[in-house]
């Protein structure tokens, strides 16, 4: 979790944590604040009170809510939350039996971490990993890499917005509008665009569209 | 290694693993086969016999050998592979120092895995757990989520050609489309596009390309 900028962690039915135990160990510069920091509350209240995204690692045999189906990957997730309006909790299951199909029934979506099919299951402390990692932009922690960071969501938006208007002029079938705009929106939402990519994109289409419709009074 | 669909594991300068130790222990069901599969070479046949990705938290406190920085991500580094006609090992260095900047200085290339600032320095485990996980597409193994698998590389870089194409239509100033085609080949190749989504983004462009260029019979 410090790792990648996050700080509220919370346990459900968990042991005591001892500043001597091992769970302390494990957790590097953790143990001066997000441990000692944790709070505990019921499974109930997390359901009330944030948005709750469970992980799970094979989601086809715990299809029992076909209304959260399909399932999200950390990847795409990491877009859909840009738009989610309330506090967000992930939740990861026992490290033995991860989340059951009453819990997964009672969470606001479910996401995957994408694994080889033979063996898809991950142990907790790497599918947090994972996770954490690919949402590390939401929490506008900076990074220890000058070069990359994600462009402003408005700037994102703008280049959609863009993206739109290039299908109109270039006479996409409006039928099938929506679904491209989607498509192109999920490509570019997983590959977390910078500033420069973004303005450059957006440039583009905004070019591409303008040959397309030559002004009437050319 | 066994969750993302590799298998070649190699130690260098490792203590032996005891079938009944800890590192079988934590090993899942790698135990059938990677760790008693594993070889030994040393680091002089490692780098001349691989091209060798090295991995590194805080690559400005390493950069002895400026001919390979700035270095790359992980999901850049997915896309670069894809063009590297030689086997190729990931370097991991020791759990407590890492790699150190003679080693880092004798690899092909170095590669950080983005993280907080105030803390980037990941544990072993979780640095090979994301690298792998960036790269699983390279390794052909089917993964337990039906929807999403990369592109087969000659379609992507068919749309590559054709942005390039369409660059040229819309009149992209011609000093600028070398640098321009890289950021696109980097976003696109960061996001891991299907073959529909990679069918779909090429049409379009030839589309808008078709429409700048209106053929001369009209």
């Amino acid at each position: 979790m410090k790792n990648f900028g996050f700080s509220e962690l919370l346990l459900i039915d968990a042991p005591d944590l001892d500043p001597e135990g091992e769970a302390y160990g494990f957790a590097g510069q953790a143990r001066e604040d997000i441990l000692p920091n944790h709070r505990r509350p019921n499974f109930e209240t997390l359901v009330s009170e944030y948005y709750t995204v469970g992980f799970t690692a094979i989601p086809a045999e715990n299809a029992t809510a076909p209304v959260r189906y399909p399932v999200t990957t950390p990847a795409t997730l990491a877009d859909e939350l840009t738009t989610v309006n309330a506090p967000v909790a992930l939740v990861f299951g026992r490290e033995d039996t991860g989340l059951n199909n009453d819990e997964l029934g009672r969470l606001d979506r479910v996401c995957s971490i994408p694994a080889a099919n033979n063996y898809p299951v991950l142990n907790l402390g790497q599918a947090a990993t994972i996770a954490l990692y690919e949402l590390r932009d939401l929490t506008g922690a900076s990074s220890q890499l000058p070069e990359r960071t994600r462009a402003a969501e408005a700037d994102i938006e703008r280049l959609y917005g863009q993206f739109d208007a290039f299908l109109g002029a270039i006479g996409h079938p409006k039928e099938k509008r929506a679904k491209t705009k989607r498509l192109f929106r999920r490509l570019v939402g997983r590959a977390h665009p910078t500033a420069r990519e973004t303005a450059t994109l957006t440039g583009l289409f905004r070019r591409g569209a303008t040959f397309a419709e030559p002004p009437d009074d050319e």
